[in-house]
């Protein structure tokens, strides 16, 4: 997988993910340029120093950074259920989001929100792949993500191990009056879709943001932040 | 200006916005497609129906509606301040976002908020354009935006009429402790730069939002998206 731009790669290095190989700009000079580099060095990463010719064939507005590294690593729903201390677990399960930028966005508000992980489907969903890194702003690299076959057979394990899911979908309960403390998984619904109605029903609760325009509904990435955030307000 | 896609078009057209002609795909005959033609009709627009090939020279996925329309219709800070009822007006006011895709996001997060009123500066800053609009998802033809010359008189002028104006920044009081009820205004800084520095000091308090992950920040319109939210909130 290719991964460029100065903010990424940096995030790719602070990273504990593998870099085969790193190609450079020749003479880069600037500030950040030489910190990436020194970096790069200390954690004993091949750098081909290239012409902005090469560069430009690899991928657009690499800002002077290719990185080459293996494919992205999922972890397994089990290390993020692990991570979270008994009571602070904050899941984010994704149903069915299909747009890299939506992904992305999403990835970049969870790292930013403290969340313990991203849930997605294998199947008709996004994937991690080079757009949503890249649209994450790096955060990918810094956030679990799993993938699963059946979302709502994960729905079924985490409700027996007393994590309260919840759908965020219009025509639910006002989020302001659900507490959102706890163990807690949060069900985003795609672009065009919502939740899936099997989803829902399986879910504990569903809760709705407020919506006081003509416009039908936020966008599934804006949706996601302002809820995630709530709930982090609660947590805080 | 150039609007297309349904969606788009259907609030064009529940708008009072004018429409010069709109050019619609010959032979369409879906629900969606019927209900727009009527709309037009009803409303007494000069519909040409022509070939998809004429489409897709007009418009990338334009869903078999194009319409032309005048200019974007700006509104005056002043029919802002004037929608609002006393104690209740919520100004948004951009400090220089210049991605026509972060503009787009922002407009149709404050429309479904129910915000009073959005202001951007003339200068530095993305305009209402036609890939704004289609990002708004037709929220901009729901919402009053007014631009200035200069965003510190305007800063200002609201504060001589009371309203508390907010910096959205990094640095400043949790967002959280701090009353956003009233007639308030809040700036969001541009994506590479964040509030500048003249207008932050200008402002009558900093605030900031809880930020956790190892990646510097949040994308400005996803920032926007939960101040508001949080705003609304206490609002309620």
């Amino acid at each position: 997988m290719i991964v460029f731009g100065k903010n990424v790669v940096r995030e790719l290095l602070n990273s504990d993910k593998t870099i085969n190989k790193m190609y450079v700009q020749n003479n880069l000079s600037d500030r950040v340029s030489n910190e990436l580099i020194a970096l790069a060095k200390q954690k004993g990463i091949k750098i081909d120093f290239v012409s902005k010719q090469l560069l430009d064939k690899k991928a657009n507005r690499h800002q002077g950074f290719v990185c080459e590294t293996t494919d992205f690593n999922y972890s397994t729903v089990e290390e993020i259920l692990q991570s979270a201390p008994k009571g602070e677990l904050f899941l984010v399960l994704l149903d069915k989001i299909e747009d890299p930028h939506n992904l992305g966005a999403i990835i970049r508000t969870c790292e930013c929100a403290g969340v313990s992980g991203i849930v997605i489907p294998y199947h008709r969903a996004c994937q991690v792949n080079e757009t949503v890194i890249k649209t994450s702003a790096g955060a990918a690299s810094n956030i679990k993500i799993a993938r699963v076959n059946n979302l709502n057979n994960l729905i079924d394990d985490l409700k027996k191990q007393n994590v309260w899911v919840y759908a965020l979908e219009l025509g639910g309960k006002n989020i302001y009056d659900v507490d959102l403390r706890g163990d807690i998984a949060l069900v985003i619904g795609s672009e065009g879709f919502g939740v899936s109605s099997l989803v829902k029903k399986n879910c504990d609760d569903v809760i709705s943001l407020v919506q006081k325009g003509k416009v039908n509904s936020l966008n599934a990435s804006v949706a996601c932040a302002v809820a995630v955030y709530e709930a982090l307000r609660q947590r805080c």
